[in-house]
């Protein structure tokens, strides 16, 4: 089943969330194989799982896996594909990484300093970087011929001005680095990227792009390039999620501590896994199980989740100074059309104006003719952006 | 000196900050006498400072005085009082309460059962609901027949929309009363009462306030009623302020008990005393010297705090679904021309425009003949809103 692609330029690439692996093998056009594995690390006593399928999206694995950790699991799928498809080859690996901090603004090959920098940097994302660390540590071990290019979740907001990037914080921890850095930078780097294929108007002007998934934030785009965002320090700041808060009143978590006694492990636990669209709704994280879920707590998840988008959106536009298009993706974004119709609802006093039907059948383009702000749906895709990135570092393209 | 406010149904109004008492004996026209007392409750060892003047101003009273909390320093002056100006009786106090929780959403007559309700609200605001409480405790002890009015900051907003008050926290946490109250509310009251007189497009359309001074919010309006504002479950979300931080990423609070362990004092210490303008300058909390001051680091301070406006105020005109006026209030918002130029000049992009002169010049009215938006500035009168509270629940008027 995977005879055609060998002999490609094969680039692995390696995308590791807090409990998930996602792994993919692709070349230029195409994707042989993509693995996840979820349950890593979970302290529910199940084993993490994988499911691996192949390029035409069968299931060709699907099973419990032995793998205590995202290195673990990707040594495990490494050791898969040598035994069931031992001619798929990557010739290069390339890794999404939270954070880069200040001084890593660009894709980078991988070298021992490299992975010291990134260590560094753990103290900034200790939910996430530890297991962006870990395969490539990994693979620096197993493999050490096979090149690694490290891509920055970060990266692409580093050219915000140091205003924007400010919190009100004394000097001295700005200087630490507690700023303002912003993630699904690859993300929003692909759109960036493929905008001016698809709405002059949306490349060159002032574009606010919606990056809805389980994960969400909203970037601000003048001419491509970002100029604010919703996340920041961390990927909790900014707009409800599927469990995680979002912004909240700073009073808040000093209540929790000192009035309710919650121990910073339950206030973090409560902010990052309780929280947002399962918190308000109590029924799920998932925004298709709350669309069509009949209930008044449902609703009012919905409602809190595309009411503060709106929020956001008019503090983008002032960021921007003004809105020229407004762009949705990931995988509300690319899919709910109820959510995409209520944020633009709520939207309307900016100018905004959709056409239903196109919105209904998630066509590209979903503004009316007459309509001063480009609406548009593009699907993202994180992975082409990081073997893109791959490609140039290692002067492959 | 007081002689001819003798006989005139005076009204004390006691309005207690963190570490100050702001007292004043009016009738509906003039205020007799005022005093400020600061430095209560601090730790640095000096005496709290009490200023008193009279009807022109003229300072009567200038010195420490040994009270060490709001309760004995209100005692103090109903001894001052009673010594220097026996005649100047008040028929009524009114008290600014910050805290009315779910339970006090309009002013109301203090009883014991009152007293219950407003100690009940101290976990939700322990740093300043005590210091409301124990004048309202010294004159219920010492003049049992003096009738006193609880007027609570919070109250003005308490009609706002469900969504618009929640957090994206699990609902057992709501139900707690952990939502989005809201300030500053008798200052916004007493703006919504009088736009009336001032602008029917303000009035009636979709205002927003900016109460700027040492605290500082925004708050939207349509119709003279609120629908949303910055400040949320405490007074240290939203704008950056003086020493306060305004919102910052939750992922920092936790960053800093985590990684940097801090304990829950030392960082409630840092948001609430070392933030915001101060934080930033590392010169001043206070907005005068800030702009009196050449260095880049007050240029930054002033620049952040406009532009977090400027990004609040068009998050603020999403939640109006729109905006036609914009109002300055509060000591920076009625005295830092520059500051409102800089607000503005970011907001063009909603069509603000305003004459640059009138600005210059403090006048009420800022706005250009041709913009759609209105742009005022309104001094506010918090003393005012409270006294007639006052009157109404006593029937007075």
């Amino acid at each position: 089943m995977f005879d055609t692609f060998v002999g490609k330029n094969l680039i692995a690439i390696v995308n590791a969330g807090s409990a998930t692996l996602k792994f993919s093998l692709l070349d230029t056009v195409e994707t042989p194989l993509r693995a996840l594995v979820e349950r890593l690390g979970e302290s529910d006593g199940e084993e993490p799982r994988a499911v691996i399928k192949d390029a035409l999206g069968n299931t060709v694995f699907d099973g419990p896996i032995p793998s205590r950790n995202h290195g673990e699991a990707l040594a495990w799928l490494f050791d898969w594909i040598a035994q069931e498809c031992p001619k798929l080859r990557p010739v290069a690996v390339g890794h999404r990484v939270v954070h880069g901090g200040d001084s890593l603004q660009k894709p980078i090959l991988v070298t021992p300093e490299v992975i010291g920098q990134i260590e560094s940097l753990i103290s900034l994302a200790p939910l996430h970087q530890p297991h962006n660390l870990s395969p490539i540590q990994f693979i620096a071990r197993k493999f050490p011929k096979l090149p690694q290019v490290a891509c920055f979740d970060t990266a692409f907001h580093a050219n915000q001005s140091k205003i924007e990037r400010m919190f009100a914080l004394p000097r001295s921890w700005s200087e630490k680095g507690i700023k303002r850095y912003g993630f699904h930078g690859l993300s929003y780097e692909y759109i960036a990227l493929h905008l001016p294929e698809i709405d002059e108007q949306a490349a060159t002007g002032r574009t606010i792009v919606c990056h809805l998934g389980n994960g969400a934030s909203l970037c601000g785009l003048h001419a491509g390039r970002s100029v604010a965002t919703t996340m920041a320090f961390t990927a909790l700041e900014g707009l409800p999620m599927g469990t995680r808060s979002g912004s909240i009143d700073p009073g808040v978590l000093l209540h929790l501590l000192d009035q309710e006694k919650m121990t910073v492990g339950e206030l973090s636990n409560l902010l990052y896994k309780q929280s947002g669209l399962l918190g308000i709704s109590g029924i799920s994280s998932d925004m298709r199980d709350l669309l069509s879920d009949p209930s008044a707590e449902a609703a009012e998840a919905v409602e809190y989740f595309c009411y503060r988008i709106a929020r956001a959106i008019g503090s983008l536009a002032a960021a921007l100074g003004g809105l020229d298009a407004l762009v949705f993706t990931g995988g509300i974004g690319e899919h709910a059309a109820s959510v995409r119709a209520r944020i633009c609802e709520l939207s309307q006093w900016l100018g905004i104006a959709i056409d239903s039907v196109a919105n209904a059948e998630n066509r590209i383009v979903l503004h009316t003719a007459d309509s001063p702000i480009k609406v548009l749906v593009i699907p993202t895709n994180e992975e082409r952006m990081i073997a893109k990135h791959v490609g140039q570092v290692l002067g492959m393209t």
